[in-house]
């Protein structure tokens, strides 16, 4: 939290403009010719960025340690992933794009099947229609809940999102899934005395859900996992003082954001689409957060060459960033997704920043292992806003 | 502790197997003809390795801090040890392979010197040979203490090994050596309230020793030193959900094992018949210890050709390791001992970590200068543990 503190006390506002591009699942490993996707890939505009700037590879959480995309954002706007966590269930309010607010307590749900006794026959309900998946959500809207409002919104398939506000609403409960099939659904219980409130509420919903879904099956029952309560971050303006802007296309994205106190825009429909955007709104901000999917997207695939042509993609909107001028710009990821490894990972992600304060050095290419070999090493992820609000001039000196 | 609580959180059980090889007192410093002992050897086994791995130097307490045995091991466990602390008195009855129990109270025992006074005349009583330690130790096993038993073994030459074994036996105890001739032996006094007990009973111990040891000169007293509590350490398993084992020739490598709960094994009398235990035990497990001890005697000796010798024979030794097919394979020592300075000393031990998931780099040679240009660069030996069990597939993703 050292980090934090100082840039509350250092941080000034002034007119220069940081952009901070999260290529999602940015870092690889090497495919079948040896090389990893960002070397395989032909990204001139990178390259030269890269041979203009200061590198080094950067590690979100702890070594070994892979981050999923909550805390790999969190430790790129520099609140460290392992003070502020985010729930499941936030996390998938905030993928479809739900207007969280402070105190709301948002659960995943699954549609499952129950036999006659009550026991879980498919915990996927056997991976019903997303269409099914919307008329059962309108049954549940229906269920009342004493002194709380209960929003109840598809996601996709057989997955829904259970969003509870009201007053003294605790994270700290228990989930239904027993995880197995064969076992009946679990009561929610409350793991500290502030949430027993939260946990009969909950229980009250799946009793009556159970009711308003009877002979619906396949999908006759609900499980509920991850109940966490929208955090309360301090916000980027806050602590440095930026008038901060996320562009993303993917909800999930805007949500984070959105919890650092950035206004949001939705991206449009593609990466150069976003990058109008900032134009657009160049004027208004001084921080600019772009998201960028699809190397990630590919990643997950194992689409090797997938991957590739996302990073070619990305590398093709370099030049319209840099026309807007930024006196900071930043690429990199919010973690690893290597194809051969189809998941996120643990390997630490490229990092660019562009800068005239440097020292002149022998990056020549955007990648792993070039990167590593750039002045910065391997470093922290929080420790990427303190360095770019120093290239922007937006510190004062710590001490006299 | 924040590894700690993560390996917990996010650590599974897999069919993954994992060896660590730990040379005792690998580092080494250049000697005459400007090579490290590792540059020196003709290990090419190693060299081979480390070119297929990734590789670093690791710092297993602190930059300037000489690890002793127990810290070094400890931070390869992934226990912080500065946080985890193993007494001097626990370890010299790890040493000799006395079967600690919980909550058993253990001290370094000197036989010595006094006068008619009572003043210290030899601390080291001549340095008595074993065989006359053996007999003292006979004598000293007959003295009765109130509620407690009282175990006396001989370690080597003038020293013992004192334990204590019943309820309420706290350390916190000041040591009866002043460290000068001259003077008395201190009485033993609590520095918190609950060695009170402890305290009295150790001063009777030692009352009651130079009773029975009037007139056996040289060695007609006892000094005692470094009490301390065996340490009660969260399990491998627990933390890790590993079965682990530890293989080793020297007790005290056992008994610091035993202390974090692995399966502890002899290893008969060399190497390859330590590699041998492995191989027999393999389905057993899914974690390893291998401790290999001559690289830290010779080097403690300050005989430089010895240590590249035993380096050599641990060099002979891998292929029958890498033959077994572990997942992860990691080299590595629990601190450097360099032969021109005949002792530990605080400088980074190279590390290597054998794996398919990495970039390939210019690493050819396993020595202290070649894996501090490695992948991993410098970095903490509590890291070890995560990043083994990243490479193993073991864990889970951090956050959603």
């Amino acid at each position: 939290m050292a980090n934090f503190d100082l840039m509350r006390e250092l941080s000034a506002e002034t007119p220069s403009k940081i952009v901070m591009l999260v290529a999602d699942g940015l870092g690889g490993l090497p495919g079948p010719e040896g090389l990893s996707e960002l070397e395989a890939a032909r990204i001139p505009n990178l390259d030269q960025l890269a041979s203009e700037s200061i590198c080094g590879v950067i590690q979100h959480v702890l070594p070994g340690i892979t981050p999923g995309s909550g805390p790999g954002h969190l430790a790129l706007f520099g609140y460290d992933p392992l003070v502020f966590d985010i729930g499941r269930g936030v996390l998938e309010a905030l993928g479809i794009g739900f207007d969280l607010q402070p105190g709301d307590l948002a659960a995943r749900g699954n549609f499952c099947t129950v036999d006659e006794a009550g026991r879980i026959t498919d915990r996927r309900a056997g991976r019903i229609a997303t269409d099914l998946n919307v008329e059962l959500c309108k049954v549940l809207r229906e269920i009342k809940l004493p002194g709380v409002e209960a929003f109840v919104e598809p996601v996709q398939d057989y997955r829904f999102v259970l969003v509870l506000r009201g007053p003294e609403l605790s994270e700290g409960l228990t989930e239904t899934d027993p995880q197995w099939e064969g076992l009946t659904p679990l009561l929610v219980q409350a793991r500290r005395p502030e949430a027993k409130k939260a946990a009969a509420l909950a229980n009250e919903f799946v009793a009556k859900a159970e009711e308003a879904l009877k002979g619906k099956q396949p999908a006759n029952m609900v499980l509920l996992r991850g109940f966490s309560n929208r955090p309360s971050l301090p916000s980027m303006h806050e602590v440095y003082k930026l008038r901060a802007a996320g562009i993303a296309i993917y909800p999930m994205y805007r949500g984070l954001a959105q919890l650092t106190g950035m206004s949001v825009f939705p991206g449009g429909k593609d990466f150069m689409e976003e990058i109008q955007v900032a134009k657009e709104r160049w004027g208004d901000f001084d921080f600019f957060y772009i998201h960028y999917k699809y190397a990630d997207s590919a990643g997950e695939d194992g689409n090797f060459k997938g991957k590739v042509e996302a990073l070619e993609r990305l590398d093709a909107g370099i030049p319209a960033i840099r026309a807007l001028g930024p006196d900071v710009l930043m690429v990199t990821g919010d973690h690893s997704t290597p194809s051969v490894l189809k998941a996120h990972s643990w390997h630490p992600v490229p990092f660019v920043l562009h800068t005239p304060w440097r020292y002149p050095d022998d990056v020549r290419a955007f990648s792993e292992r070039d990167c590593r070999d750039g002045d910065l090493g391997r470093f922290a992820a929080t420790d990427v806003m303190p360095l770019a609000m120093a290239h922007a001039m937006k510190l004062a000196k710590y001490g006299a």
